[in-house]
């Protein structure tokens, strides 16, 4: 299988690790044999049709910091170049989220279906702009759109919802789906301030680089968006999202809820409307969990409430989501 | 599809209620049918080979106790009798589990597949005490064989571990898989005696009328089978597991793990060794869920641990997972 690799950051790199470390298991498991034909990062591109060695890649990447320095003619590649003139059957697409055009994401993924390429992205921006357009565009081209590194990083919320539930209906939801602020909102409730707990987020790491995204619920929205679309057919984008982050929670807020045995937590809901903020849950929910942990409850008709909870976000586990994703795309294609 | 049901105990009338509630659904989305050809009770049974008239049935049931007064002609065939007597294509499962001979389930399980029937169980029996040559049987007669509903109830535990963390290598789980000790167990850190907790789990019906299965941690064991077999491809059947059940937790025991900040779980886990056995669990671990929740955690290589709550028993939260069951088996055939 021929892949064309877009973004190669913490996500990119975790999972061509994976494909190195479990080759031979992939291949006798589940004939799958990525050969990844195309990368690029934000300093240049590395290109080999008949597919990079994936060792040499990872140490140029660890060396030089970036994989330009891959072969002696530097290549400065970018996405949709690769498009055109690589021949490939899926492209990955893992650049940074952005929710003003969604690019540079947005036209690896429109090219790369015009192309016939399934697409499997864990960029969030695209789908949270343009969910509807892009699930009709994969079909019109007869490709594969898969995504499952968008919601809850390594933990397989969307497929739980989609496949294991299947037969039932799920008639809401609601879901802490942004460890960030989950981590701060959570040392707030031990005892530090806002900023405090900002400033120990930051230094752990766990803040995006445009801080907006974590603190606005700009993240949590754009996962209640593609949770809506895919659990629950409805054909919407960020701006139906009713959004409020945590910046405006006071030390008074969470001394409140404590008060009524609750903690207040950065909720995103489908119940009828689409709703992000932060609110009151009761600290003997199975949704009420702390730390950077994320944790989604589906309410169904049958089945009653049923609550996953595992860690959203990490490189490694993100990059085990594009491993399913890329597996389930084997699979089809085999069958076909 | 034709089924002869086995039994008709809460789950078996939620599962005939669940048909006549979805058949519009159940046609129209997955073209599943379902005829009741057969079915019968403790007291007699009742048969029509193009299909029992379900609303019918249930009537009948509620008015006077059994199916037996379904027709005129009082039948008392047994489930051997029907598998020998009449056409169907899936047997489904739903007499009481017991962990000494399984039997009249295995029995019905094992006649059903040499007549080249498939099986969904929720019976867990004789899953727990012959998993590893019923899988065989099934194979042998090409068949499948489902039991969803032996672990969690509505809740796809199975499913998720098997399907959506394809691709993955679960290295352990652990998980509180009987809801009736946890009960017990929730009420006797909120303060009450053993006994005290014992009569009013009682009094709400939670209890198996052999209380054994409850408190002895056999339910619990009889899960820990099916989980290992089916998701860790271990052939083991109940005599491996190390089973202690709650009788000796002391109020004491549960004071102590307060102390710890922790609380006394019956817990099942599979991490080289399979054992159940009360012990303390710290109470900020998504694990440590109260009342009558099951919970499980699973840790995998790359994704990190992920833990599934919800209610583990329920007439209709069962029956759901039936359905789910006869879905695949729907979809399977239909393939072929």
């Amino acid at each position: 299988m021929r892949i064309i690799l877009c973004g190669f950051g913490v996500v990119g790199q975790s999972l061509v690790k994976l494909f190195v470390s479990r080759s031979e298991d992939l291949y006798a498991k589940y004939g799958l044999k990525p050969r990844v034909v195309g990368v690029f990062d934000s300093r240049g591109s590395a290109v080999d049709q008949s597919g990079l060695d994936l060792e040499k890649l990872i140490d140029t990447k660890k060396k030089t910091g970036t994989v330009k320095n891959y072969s002696k003619t530097k290549n400065a590649l970018s996405g949709i170049d690769m498009i055109k003139n690589l021949d490939a059957e899926v492209l990955i697409e893992t650049t940074a989220s952005n929710y003003k055009d969604a690019e540079p994401g947005m036209s690896h993924i429109t090219n790369a279906m015009k192309h016939k390429m399934h697409v499997i992205s864990v960029n969030k921006g695209p789908l949270a702009l343009a969910f509807p357009s892009l699930m009709e565009l994969a079909t019109y081209n007869q490709v594969m759109f898969k995504f499952s590194g968008t919601v809850g990083g390594g933990t397989p919320i969307l497929d739980y919802a989609k496949n294991s539930l299947r037969g039932e209906r799920i008639t809401s939801f609601a879901g802490i789906l942004n460890g960030t602020t989950n981590y701060i909102l959570t040392n707030m409730t031990n005892g530090l301030s806002f900023d405090e707990a900002l400033q120990d987020a930051k230094k752990k790491g766990y803040v995006e680089a445009d801080e907006s995204l974590d603190l606005d619920g700009l993240d949590a929205a754009a996962k209640l968006v593609i949770l809506a679309n895919w659990i629950m057919d409805m054909k919407v984008t960020m701006p139906d999202i009713d959004c409020t982050g945590i910046r405006t929670v006071t030390t008074s807020d969470i001394k409140n809820a404590a008060k009524n045995k609750c903690a207040v937590k950065l909720i995103a809901s489908c119940n009828k409307e689409l709703k992000v903020s932060p609110i009151e849950v009761p600290i003997d929910d199975p949704l009420c969990v702390n730390g950077t942990l994320n944790a989604i409850a589906f309410t169904s008709e049958h089945s009653g409430t049923q609550t996953i909870i595992g860690r959203g976000a990490g490189g490694i586990e993100t990059a085990s989501s594009i491993l399913r994703d890329l597996l389930d795309i084997r699979k089809e294609i085999a069958r076909i």
